[in-house]
């Protein structure tokens, strides 16, 4: 993924692009279909297996390929938005990775709740992990797929004052384009929500990998399994570019930041159309970890995940 | 307006409704393109006038007005749900008023924060006033236009546990439903927007009445001033009836309250699909007012506020 | 004094007034310049009896000139604001009394806060006695001389919803117009304050009577000591009527009640330009007594104070 | 505006003032007569536009510029007190700032309650922006405009023991002097009020900027849309400067702390001429902001507005 | 003692006396050194002889003996208070009756606390006779011996108004002056103190009758064991009559009710000088009575206590 | 002052005393036979100035002269009692101030009710400052003058265990014998009464300052204007020392506790000579202010009252 990553950054710098975002799960994969042969009160030892596969193929944060990553975003000279499944000890993690235009590795954002059988492959992250960089072209970050279903979350991301809201994904329903629109309008800020578009065929076949949710039967190899429907939109709700729902592509607009201030003349969600009197949200972004140790410095030979 | 508005009870009820929504502010009436003589650092005396004849349109409630709009409930056996002005002293208030099927007045809900010109002729609700009433036909709450913009204040109608959202406004923009599908996924409920559709001629003709925001000389009798556009969607985002933008209409739909349940199984804002170890929101619901009296009875023969 | 008030009132309502104000201590008098032989330390024995005196031409309240008044007021049809002096055992209060025009005593409010030394001849008022009265010719309400100068009784009023804000003095400043207008602006109503205009001949000839605080030989009978200046004021800060200083008169205004919802379009003092979630008042309006019995009808052969 | 700035203080202080007082938005901008393309349901694209601009020269508070008034105060050792237009994200308040005579920023003061179409332009403070520094020439606070106006608010400022209540305005009418007139009264305190005095031709000519309360066909490039009136008043009512309508000016005053004493000895509003037994006010001055992050340290490489 | 009681009355009457005070128990008795054969964990046979014989000699309220008291304050003229031993069933109380000057019986005063061994032989009162008339003289009530030294029990008295407040006692000591004076100035009242003059041989001789605190054999028959002492005090303090040591005497005094007013001037412990938002006594005045039937009307046949 | 209170605090030490009291006002002064100017409606400049004079020599607590004040206490190993002028913003207070033996500021009680004119030159306390200190000496506690004759407040003295009852006082009538005599019989405490011993001459000449309630002709230099008088009584009545009315003189007793006990056999006012069924007092002991800040720390940069 790596390579075909490289591909797609090289393309849009060539295009002209200053911040490029890929969909959710983009590094390390989105098993969509499978099912780990989990059924209530039983997992199977096929589907145990499917998890060691996919555990190893996920990656190390920071790690090799992180630090390729930030390579790519130098040597194009873009900001990047990343998505990949972070290992953490033998727990994963559907994870943002950001990268600024001069090859550094900002951080990263960890998917606060996954979704349905997501959470048997996923862990959930924490407060600590809802950045919003302020960078040369905007204040950036993300929310994956369903975590931009929650008004809470979103709201602590409007409250560090996100510009360039974007919004990797795996959701190809129409209805995705009615929250990405009312996101902008909401936040007063670009929505650049990208997704997947795939075909039965870039997963391997059955029996190897099978699509349960559906009848096995019914796809062909071309058969498209997510449809895509990458958008930009504008914080007063206009659509800049997309949605793109007819194959891989590549989707951009020019963003004039002026249109925010004049968004928020209207609406200024957690400013002057805010009532912190009655309504006020409490956002716990220290890290959680089921253990801490006391001792103020980790000592070099223990892992410590904080 | 309460001719008008036992009428359509009257047409809704023949037609089978058992919970009728009005649009923001149908009775007291929305005084859409003025602009009360206000300009930054002053105020006509026409602007002043004017304001004193809408405060004169306004009603109290409780007050006669409440109660003939409680008997038109009673009498067509509907849950009513109506957008008026209130009158509290010299301050008023847009308000939704709701009714029972039995011609009870159950409560009101006070629109929180204004948009824009609003705010010089309305006052500024409180948390007291955000309820969610359990009624025969479901659980039923509401919002007024640009409130619904507003991310904590629909996270506290989802806990109050909303399953019909109504969203009287006076918003006919395309984009309006984009927000009202987006409330419907993120609440897991069934969205109900109510919205005013006029003319030109449904208001006085100038010099009484300019449309300031436009140009008076492009407005003919017959122009539309607002398109309504009122919608009825589902959980899962279907839109069931509208958007309606061709006149004065009625729109129906019946509501299969099955449908929460089949979306909250994907998704419960409030339940668990929330982080409360992350983002806890705090309603301070109980009233404020400027002044509080401590004598629990107001005496018989003195006017009191509170 | 009965007999004076009877001629005023006859003569006001002869003139067309449906309501009448009348300076702070009308009934029972005002003794300026008066010092009751007081200094730090000691009273005199003249004080003393000056204060016997004073005592027993206060009024009790209910009592015979209450009823008398009441009588008055029915008679000319007028609602009535009268200042009086009441004798509650052996204490005094600076009192406004309160008529209806169909004869009825509606009510008494006490001055809160006595001036130097006025604390030394009257008690204090407590919570329970400031009253506002919805009539027919609107919400009439009195506070007492500098009661008028503080700012949490003044808001009380006005949450009260006072429209004819009355105000008897025996301040015949300057200073006093600018109180009174900023008043009706700060409130939003009708301001009416009625003070004395007296000569030093309305007073008992010395040695008997000394105004002590000034001159006695610069004083001739013929010198006013106390200069009028009552006032009629609208909400907008517009002089209606006076300040009369010349001379004991009548003024008067036609008050079109009108003005206060154009007024409170730009400032509602407890509505929409109050702010109950950083600033709220409390009214502790209870009556305290150091005594109290628990049962609740006095028992017919007893002398019981509250 | 930062020029003119230090050319008034450098005449201010030549003239040996030791506080100087400068008009509601003098950085920023009062943006008299315009009214943002506002009515009652809509805004106009060139209303946005003309709030962008509006945003773009408001100033962030701390910042750039805050420091060269901060220096300019130590410069020429002086107090001052400026109001400024703050931005803060994307909304704007309507802020005064103070700064000591050695060249440091104290804090400021923001707006509480916009009067009228300020509503729509500018954002409302909270309880905790309300301070009163005690400085080498006395206790120093300041209210904007009609915030003088309300009487609780006025409260909060005495009993923080304000001597120098600085009111600066936008408001030019007679009746202003009365308010300030009874402030000085009401609270024993010295009153320094400045206003503004600006020309139509201090604003941008038609049609880019349009005195929309107002026929513009009357105004030439001299007329005076905001006449002055700046005033100082001592604690017994008395005007010791101004007010001055003729032009741009600087009024001063010598003021004697002495007199707050002897006016207190009358009058005391929160000492002994209070009832706290009977009103008692409470003042909310935490920050309330929509949002909250329990981490005390914003991380260093994200942007967080609070 | 009716013989003696009439006796006394009659002299007084003839001397002028409009009101006529008695010690405490003039009517029953007072069993001065006596102890009842009580010691800690024993009562003698004698001792419980010594009280049915006390019990015997106590009076029914009403009844025979205080309709001819009755009777007498009619046919004298004079207003009554009179100490007395009430016998309610088995158990005793030391009482106070009051009578007017046409011959009815008023009310009475039980003592609320017996003092030391008193408690022994006479119950304990409650709130509901703790009277205040008014009556020709003046406002009248009484507090029994020790009682006075009750702060409490006196506030209620003031607060019911009393003027003329009787104390019938049995101490005779120097510092019963100093509490009656200390009365008169506290209460803004006049005083009147009764106590009794008493020899040895006014009881039986021993051993029939046992003076057990002292020594019996210092006693002669002419051994004063009671000196007296009664005083009569005006509310400034100033003593007008007495105090008598000497021997069996009446005093009297001419009492100037505006010395009252004059008092409270200075100190009106129930008026102005008191401060009922921080003290506030409680009187619980209903009757207490250890069994209470919940019917309404008393039966005719059964004894009732209320 | 201070240098007369350590001379004085130095003599007693000297002479082994372990509690010192010092009359009322003894810091600050007591103003005797001034009228500040004040007639019933007007106060005359030099009033004025002569408050503000007054108001200067007034103490903030704490402050540096307590602090000097709890020096000397720590020096002479002495607990003191002493009369201040305090000082709080503008409103002055008759307080006492608590020091014990080893140097430390114990608190303060504040006198609640001034007496006549002493109205209009203190400020009332309340609730929060009737303190009673356990002490190695006994538990100390102090009324003020005439609040001593106040029968409510004694008792809330009385109730929290008062055994050194102090009474700092500016009344030298007899009477006053009376009342302190009462009083320890009453509340079976000790009672240290301290009084001011004053010639005209220790006040400046006239016409600088004027004894008003005297003819200034018969008062020569030596004229005692305040007699002294000051007593120690025994729980019992018993006189220990004085009333010493001759001159400035030190007066001492030693207390033997036991007496207390003694004593309260026969009467205990808030114990066995309590009914509670009956009369009970409400003290609202917590601090009452006109305006009270929520944020429980007050910011350095700024001056609060509370």
């Amino acid at each position: 993924m790596e390579y075909k990553a490289e591909r797609l950054i090289s393309d849009a710098a060539a295009y002209g692009a200053q911040l490029i975002v890929f969909p959710e799960a983009f590094i390390g994969g989105y098993p969509r279909g499978s099912n780990f042969g989990v059924t209530i009160g039983s997992r199977t030892p096929k589907g145990k297996e499917d998890f060691r596969k996919y555990h190893s193929s996920a990656i190390d944060v920071p790690g090799p390929e992180v630090e390729r990553l930030a390579a790519m975003a130098g040597k194009y000279k873009v900001y990047l938005v990343m998505g990949a499944i972070e290992r953490e000890g033998y727990t994963l993690y559907c994870t943002v990775l950001f990268f600024d235009s001069q090859g550094h590795f900002l951080g990263k954002h960890r998917k606060l709740m996954p979704t349905a059988l997501e959470r048997v492959i996923w862990g959930f992250g924490d407060g600590s992990t809802i950045p919003v960089y302020e960078t040369g072209v905007g204040k950036i970050g993300a929310l994956i797929c369903w975590e931009n279903r929650m008004p809470l979350l979103r709201t602590a991301m409007y409250a560090k004052g996100v510009e360039i809201y974007c919004a990797p994904t795996a959701d190809a329903r129409d209805v995705w384009q009615a929250s990405m629109t009312h996101i902008a309008l909401e936040g007063g800020c670009f929505v650049l929500s990208a997704n997947q578009f795939c075909r039965r065929k870039d997963y391997p076949p059955p029996p190897d990998y099978i699509f349960a949710g559906t009848d096995e039967e019914e796809l062909s190899p071309d058969s498209v399994v997510c449809a895509g429907g990458s958008v930009i939109i504008s914080p007063s709700g206009t659509v800049l570019a997309g949605p793109n729902y007819d194959g891989e592509a590549l989707i951009s607009a020019d963003l004039d930041l002026g249109e925010i201030v004049r968004a928020k003349f209207d609406f200024d969600v957690v400013g002057h159309y805010s009532r912190p009197d009655v309504l006020s949200l409490i956002v716990r972004d220290h890290p959680t970890t089921p253990v801490s140790f006391t001792s103020a410095a980790p000592k070099t030979e223990s892992f410590q995940k904080s």
